[in-house]
């Protein structure tokens, strides 16, 4: 069994990874920390575990958990993980972060759209960037995993194939993304204040959102090239799922029949990923509550563009669930050991 | 393996079946039928099932399912499934229904309510009446098994310890039950098109509810004189999830913590039954995706009344998950199993 | 025309009276107090102002307005309006209060529910009650206006008939009352964070919740006698509107029919009452953005009860419409004046 | 008083119409005609307007009612209307056409797009496009009214001053759109079931929906060169709204502020169009109820995109409202008559 440990158990990554991990027949959760909620149990915060896993909140760190732990979760917010993470720690246990501290390997680049400085850039190097599909041999051996942004996920996925085989032209790539109310986390402020945000619909951090130099350094690299694209995120009045809707201008004819072909090709060996038959679409509630990323594809001939529409749930494929499919990578796990839940439609 | 059959399997609660079941260790789906969608795949009607479950749906019989199959299960509106169980079909086969059909004992009690003729009068002795928690043994050897309906369920279970401990006055029970839109089906019909039930709230139903007689008739039973009381329904412009608010004058005093204790060990060998502890109140999203029901307590003692709060996810306990835990007594299987997973609060 | 002062402007409560006053044709906003955005437009703090009324917040107190306004509303919570509130102030400006310090007649019951000190207890017998449709005349000579509870309206309206003409067992009153969120303002805390309250339902404040010695107050005096009753609240994952079901036992026999002419004759000159015809109920949408309250009827033969279902928008003629209705009344103007927009269904 | 008809009366379009005229103070509604619910009171379709309109739906021609009606409103599926209408028709009686008849200028695109047969090609030319402030003198003395679509007005409203002062190279504009339900009208059809389609979120008629060549005509006028644009649609999980995200690469190097001012200016005599201030965005609960178009502006300079958002109430300025706005300018009446309600924030 993997013993496993989470700090900031009690957001709404925290939450997940707890949930999932409760039924993963190899992980046992040994601590639970929660800076605000330290000496609670755990159902008084989250009643849904009352009966299933009774355990008290703790306040530890990493280095206090190592001697036990296997593993160890991070779900805080970003540059609250890298002060705790070392050398030393990783030589005694694996880190899966599920913030942003590690994922962009330029330490210049982080500071810069994050704003704050860099506690541990002498990581950077080593961690891994845990997108399971497209990087699936280093992470077998990571010690220090990164594990992706939510909209990130689903829009390196969604657009991997076309980048990777030189179908589209790179400067006319635009993702248009949408996600639940449950992305922007467990912090209140009015503007996801229930009546503020209730039945309505806006866009937000257009051209600054920090997952845009995340999306652009996976797809730089597996374009061999550097790619600037725009990125716009908006929010949805309702709980779970992200739905992204990329647009790109093609650079050779390609009919739709060929164009899914060659996507169900490229992720032919991955079981989390679907493609749809020509006419289908995903939509948020075919992922809902599961691993899933699921892509559907459409070809505009009067304006010659692509247009690719990628669905995930952004708690699981898009934080908890990929982190998990990451730590059984780690561990040499069967990679969807405890993701096997099907979508939950309603 | 159970090798299993549903008949009505493109509603939703028959869609939760299959979720269910797909996922449970000793079951094989051997038949889905729907009347709809003969000759499509699952995956067409019901997009999550995709690359999990690739399966034609069929149109049969139970007779003709019954030389294959170790268990029937019927998802069907009340009426279609009588005029298939015969005698001679339950000595091939079990049968577990989710109608509305085998769930009174009294004939003309349902034909009076139900405004049909009862086809199958005769099995009416035979049927067992699957609330797991209260009628554990005799589901246990059940061929026939008549699954309780959503709101009887949260109703019954939530009143029992009271009815059964003589301390209420049964006369002023009182059952206001509120519902999310699943629990109407997937018809098509103006009161549950999206904009005609978004953001609105309504009563219906009121004292005609077809779950009423139900109620009475096992709240009866363990009171030991018949019981009369109110029920009445209401809308909740969310999918999932049902809340009732039951009350009743008090026939002696009796302290919260006292009457907490007293549930608490009513149900102490009922895994999926939580109480709470004073001063919580379950909400339907703690149950949400998951077979628990739960159940929170206040006393009025300036009105000397005892109100009960009792949460279930319509679609599971009160519907597919509940048949299985039904299917895993009938089966000498553990109790709980495929039914372990967390309520998804989010 | 008349000057008007909003003290709370940017509360819930506050900005609907400012839409509503907006376009009503006989009053002039001079000057709208908010504590917390002092020195703001409101077109920052609620940007659907914009192009409409571009006016700075301002921080001022009732005496501060009282030389230019003829009536000061007051939106704040409890404890607050009082405070400012005095014999002198009312000797030059009107005042509606739409908190909760003049509500009660009886200083002890205010400190014992509330939890506060009662700073001006002189007051309390010079307020007016103004719920219009049962206090038309004492409202229209009234300096001091309690602008009553969003439940209570509700609830008061719907049994006022009934308790007026003895048909019921006033002891065996229950009201399960459901309202929208933005019931509980725009306040930051978790119960009402959008992933916290969206697709859930729950009861709140059982035995407890403030509105109910109000309603008891009202109803008692119409009875004629102490009315003690049952109040329970609960929370719909929507925006606007307040259902509530009520229930008593009847002491006369009473067919429906004569039911629904005796309550439209009780209302007959009340414009925003509507009595719906036989098997029609109310739906909270059918009064979404209006003033009115609607009210249908249900006999339960088999329990000898009658079921009251009643509806408004908390905001409207819960709180910031009721408030310009009073108005009207209170300067000698139609009651209806900037109040006749037709609810939106959508 | 103008009198005036309506046939579609029970669409959602057919609604809102009559919500607003009915506190319209030059208009007297005459006859309500509709198809499928002729000879119910109004009330019983509609409860909102119990004791507000009691009127009896009729079914009628517009040749019927043209001897007494000033102005004839159709809110019919695309195709019905073009029956009914001609030029002896428009002889009598002024025709504002809220379907998509009259909106495109090319039979063969109309028939292309929406195949079917136009039935009265002849009036084609004669038919005003109403977009008010694009098309204001035009309006002013038509006699046969086109009603923009809901998409279509956002859109081309929010990129017109980009497209009339050469700002952007045409052929990368990209209009990803996003609508509230009600948009899919009162028609029943499992896609807008609320299971179905609550807490969910899709693209839809990808590169072929309906609205594309009426956006595409209006702007190429505007442009004097043929432009040909993406248009994607998808389906947000609330009753009321459009949100259009446009995107266009700049010809030209301009600055935030300085765009604004080119906003301002082009719309500056326009009551119902509102430019936002630099960092602040529309959202659509900021229009809703409301006849408001919001557009607010960034430049992303790191792929020099100008990005557009634009909001609408679709229901509202994006049918019936601008529908009063069109009839408002058709008879000489200031262009905002009956159109003031302010936003509903919540």
């Amino acid at each position: 069994m993997i013993k496993a440990g989470i700090i900031g158990a009690t957001g709404y990554a925290g939450e997940e990874l707890i949930r999932l991990l409760v039924n993963h027949p190899e992980t046992d959760l040994i601590y639970l920390s929660s800076h605000s909620y330290t000496g609670s149990d755990l159902s008084e915060i989250y009643p849904n575990f009352r009966g299933i896993l009774d355990k008290k909140l703790v306040n530890m760190t990493a280095e206090e958990m190592s001697d036990e732990c296997d593993v160890i979760f991070f779900a805080l917010p970003h540059g609250l993980a890298s002060d705790q993470i070392s050398g030393k720690l990783l030589d005694k246990v694996k880190i899966i972060d599920l913030g942003a501290d590690f994922r962009l390997k330029d330490k210049d680049l982080y500071e810069n759209w994050y704003k704050v400085r860099h506690s541990s850039p002498v990581l950077l190097e080593e961690a891994v960037y845990g997108l399971c599909e497209l990087n699936r041999e280093s992470i077998k051996s990571a010690r220090l995993l990164a594990n992706p942004g939510c909209y990130t996920t689903c829009s390196i996925i969604s657009l991997a194939p076309l980048v990777d085989n030189n179908l589209i032209n790179n400067s006319t790539i635009l993702i248009d993304a949408k996600s639940g109310i449950s992305g922007a986390g467990r912090s209140l402020n009015l503007p996801v204040h229930f009546a503020e945000s209730n039945e309505s619909f806006k866009a937000y951090g257009i051209g600054t959102h920090r997952h845009t130099p995340e999306i652009e350094q996976e797809l730089s690299q597996i374009a061999g090239e550097k790619i600037i694209l725009s990125f716009t995120p908006h929010l949805l009045p309702m709980s779970r799922g992200i739905l992204i809707t990329a647009y790109a201008e093609l650079t050779e004819e390609i009919d739709k029949e060929a164009l899914i072909k060659l996507y169900s090709n490229y992720y032919k060996d991955d079981n989390f990923i679907r493609i749809y038959p020509s006419g289908s679409l995903p939509e948020t509630r075919y992922v809902k509550n599961s691993n899933f990323l699921d892509i559907g594809l459409e070809l505009d001939s009067r304006t010659n563009r692509v247009i690719v529409v990628g669905a995930v749930d952004n708690l699981i494929k898009g934080a908890a669930g990929q982190a998990i499919q990451n730590m059984n990578l780690m561990f040499n796990l069967d990679e969807t050991l405890g993701l096997k839940t099907v979508p939950s439609i309603l």
